[in-house]
């Protein structure tokens, strides 16, 4: 499997590669052992500082290992990972060593005790922030202390869950009737620019 | 524009339709006027009840209507509509009219008091169910009511954003070295089959 070559990578700017949506791979780690959950109930909620708020099901063994380490990395993998992506969420950290398993690479993080999986396109460390909606919703609000990409490709080929097991890839650009490159940020938390 | 042709959908089902990630129009009403805006930050929260969280900034002309109304309605548009959806990011509902400026179809919602956008791809009658954390993060939890969807296409073309005016386009079903319809799903909330 392919490993990318990454770069520190601005942590206000992560947004582009989870505002559209990807299913992600969190790593995490507790009591010496690691492991990996797919995830793709997560938004964005600020640029600065770079929250992040993500489900993660209090029936998932990833829960308890997050919610006690207070850490995770969220890790962004390509469709050629999609098979992994799949294995991953069909089976339990209780059981199996999924690195291992899934033949990943474990990578250590800058700042935050949870592994970097060195096969995913970028790998942004989490540190949890607010868990007063823990017991309510099983939300978890994270902020990226940070953040690893690669520059190549430009736009990862990301894969993103339509549930009943289909998977679908950003791939292309959106042809425009009108420029938009120049024009303001459409979405934003409590970016005073947004005005919609 | 393209008027769909749409169906009531099941709520427990728009995973589908908003786990993908896409950018989505928020459409309001308030005091006897109408607005839109353009969100990209939201989240799945929860199968059933339909939870979904957004981030709708403070500096919005949709954050009073949507906090006071304690309504909205979530539109999935598709990559036609993409000079809209940046008009209407890019414009301010205390300045203009954004149904008619769009030349956009408000439609009347079975259950909330907010226009549905008849030239989207799906619409979803969103109550506001925990209002606790706009204060700290302009975060609103809504609770999907009822669901309207087209049936064609069966993957519908939408639009997610990437920052800087760049949008890219959902369009290609992944490629499986192993089959994975008949799966479990892989993400989930309260959902116990998932126990990543």
């Amino acid at each position: 499997m392919k490993k990318y070559k990454k770069a520190d990578f601005p942590v206000d700017k992560i947004r582009r590669f989870l505002e559209p949506g990807p299913i992600v791979l969190i790593s995490s780690q507790w009591n010496g052992k690691t492991n990996i959950m797919t995830q793709g109930w997560h938004t964005v909620m600020e640029f600065t500082p770079a929250w992040v708020g993500c489900i993660i099901s209090d029936g998932s063994h990833s829960f308890e290992m997050i919610k006690r380490s207070k850490a995770c990395v969220i890790n962004i993998p390509e469709v050629d990972l999609v098979d992994e992506v799949v294995g991953i969420g069909n089976s339990t950290g209780a059981e199996i060593d999924k690195f291992e398993t899934f033949k990943l690479t474990a990578q250590p993080a800058a700042m935050v005790k949870a592994p970097l999986i060195a096969e995913c396109y970028a790998n942004f460390e989490c540190k949890l922030v607010d868990a007063r909606l823990i017991q309510t919703y099983n939300y978890f609000i994270f902020e990226v202390v940070k953040a690893h990409a690669a520059a190549a490709p430009r736009y990862p080929r990301t894969v993103h869950y339509r549930g009943d097991g289909v998977f679908m890839v950003l791939r292309t650009v959106a042809q425009q009737a009108s420029p938009i490159q120049a024009r303001k940020p459409v979405t934003g938390g409590k970016d005073k620019k947004a005005r919609a």
